[in-house]
């Protein structure tokens, strides 16, 4: 092959977006997927390698495949309206493809929140979703703002705790912001386990302590928290009770498993999620926020750097940049994760 | 005085609700307070230090009164709605007392919620309401999930950055459990001031990194960080993000003042506030929603404590013990902050 070989030592190359979409695509239709939703499927595993979370774009890609040849992952299932009552919808899933039911439910809400102002999809049976942040950017390009979770299967302890028995449980707040957005996209542990076994692969440590070693003792040795199993809530005893709450609501909105439902499971399958947004259009003075979201931002951006630091960004800023220079120069992607997606 | 001195060395002492309710009382009702508003606010300011708040019971009182003494609360003032639509209403506070005006927020959108299924207030122009917890209390008792947040004036600097630009916007969300609630009442800073300041006075260290020293450097001593003003986010780079989400939200919701707004300002005045409620007894099968919760608790309460820790409990648990037994026994109170409400 003759790819620019990006970074020798990991074994990064580059792939356009277009051929990682065609690839995708093709492997989905070869899996029996209709050709409309084999495409949004791959758009959102490409645009996720493209927006710089490879975690949940390309990396992520041969599992979806594992999950829907072991059965897991329907690929024909389509979400079905259980129950709703003005601004509130509860959908069932049906285990289809997580990424469609997301953006089926994102879809849903707004158009609740432009009936009701505000509204709220809960939807159970559902699959991972991959990167949250998609569907705040597609409520928040819409013009919404928007706020929604996921639970996942247990990974990470409770605070005080050895044992995994809570989710890290993605929340996802975003708003419209010019003709982009500000997304924010925050799992409930310090560091995703994708981001650990990538730092341990470079041999890097954490740049703050992400977990606990053998002898329980905090660390930023990626390997020792991925042989523990014991990675570090957010903000320590506040991210594991986010955590929970997060859990007991998508739970309770939805109907559907909670996260210790999830973990009696040979695999993660048949989560439970919640959507919610607000039509900001339908607010007194709405042609007004561009403009205050703006001045908020320019005093932000006015913070005083840290030695080392660079610009302070907000939420959603990076990705604006990173989308930009991989569109112009390909995405990178690991070599062994390329040529894993290329056989299948 | 024949007061029991319960911590000689840090000067504590025990007064009983009743008594704490009725000198507050006497004095707000002495500040020109109706007899009804000012019960409700001595209510509420009892009600924190009995659930073990004292940063926002009593130790927040004298401030409170300075703060009316000064003009920055209005206490005839009632909030106003402003705007409509649906499920969402926008609110002007009117820069009355935060207690009064976000109790009445927590009702206005809990009947939202009952008409819509959901519901949302935003609320602009209000003052501190002190401890968020209690209209997460005040909702979820009234069989509602509640998700509530506030701006602050600037008390933390973004990640990377020196200048404290962010607030540190507490963040509740509360939802009904048997006769009580589970509450996660969390700021956006790893602790506040007031615990920073109380561990100061005691002399004791932090149990994690709660800030940054004269050099930089992540400490856990409380009076290096209280020098600095350079408190830790909840998960450095994560808690940073959220707050700057927090405060957009409410600014654009409520079209009131935002953090740097605010932080303009001789002290902390003019807050802008979300309240989001759902009525659970709108959702399919709601009558089994008690069991589900209990089944998620069951579990978590299994978790195999480290050593050192005892019972991993869920937010609020602990508060529930904490007011029993001061209602039994007497609530704590420094004995210099007592004196100071009985020359008021």
């Amino acid at each position: 092959m003759n790819r620019i070989m990006l970074d020798e030592n990991n074994g990064m190359i580059l792939v356009t977006a277009t051929e990682m979409q065609e690839r995708c695509f093709t492997i989905l239709c070869n899996e029996g997927f209709s050709v409309e939703r084999a495409l949004q499927c791959a758009t959102v595993f490409t645009n996720n390698s493209v927006d710089g979370i490879s975690t949940h774009g390309m990396n992520r890609f041969p599992r979806f495949v594992e999950y829907i040849q072991k059965g897991y992952i329907n690929i024909h299932a389509s979400p079905l309206l259980q129950h709703k009552f003005g601004g509130i919808e509860q959908w069932d899933g049906n285990l289809g493809p997580g990424i469609l039911n997301a953006i089926h439910a994102t879809e849903t809400v707004t158009q609740l929140a432009t009936q009701h102002g505000i509204g709220c999809v809960a939807l159970r049976n559902t699959n991972h979703w991959m990167r949250g942040g998609t569907y705040g950017w597609q409520a928040a390009k819409a013009g919404y703002v928007f706020i929604g979770w996921t639970n996942t299967i247990g990974n990470m302890p409770a605070w005080g705790a050895m044992d995994a028995r809570l989710g890290n449980n993605p929340l996802v707040i975003a708003l419209p912001y010019q003709d982009e957005a500000i997304v924010l996209d925050m799992a409930m542990s310090q560091y995703s386990f994708g981001s650990m076994e990538l730092a341990e692969m470079k041999n890097e440590k954490l740049s703050v302590h992400g977990g606990f070693d053998a002898e329980g003792k905090l660390t930023n040795d990626p390997a020792a928290i991925l042989a523990t199993l014991r990675p570090l809530p957010v903000g320590y005893w506040k991210g594991a009770g986010l955590a929970l709450l997060l859990d007991l609501l998508a739970t309770i909105l939805s109907g559907g498993l909670a996260t210790y439902d999830i973990s009696s499971r040979e695999v993660e399958y048949g989560l439970s999620q919640v959507f919610v947004a607000i039509d900001i259009s339908k607010l007194s003075d709405h042609s007004a926020i561009a403009n205050v979201i703006e001045g908020i931002l320019k005093d932000y951006h006015q913070s005083i750097v840290t030695d080392g630091s660079t610009k302070i960004m907000y939420p959603g800023e990076r990705v604006l940049q990173t989308r930009k220079n991989n569109l112009a120069n390909g995405i990178p992607v690991m070599k062994k994760v390329w040529d894993e997606i290329l056989q299948l």
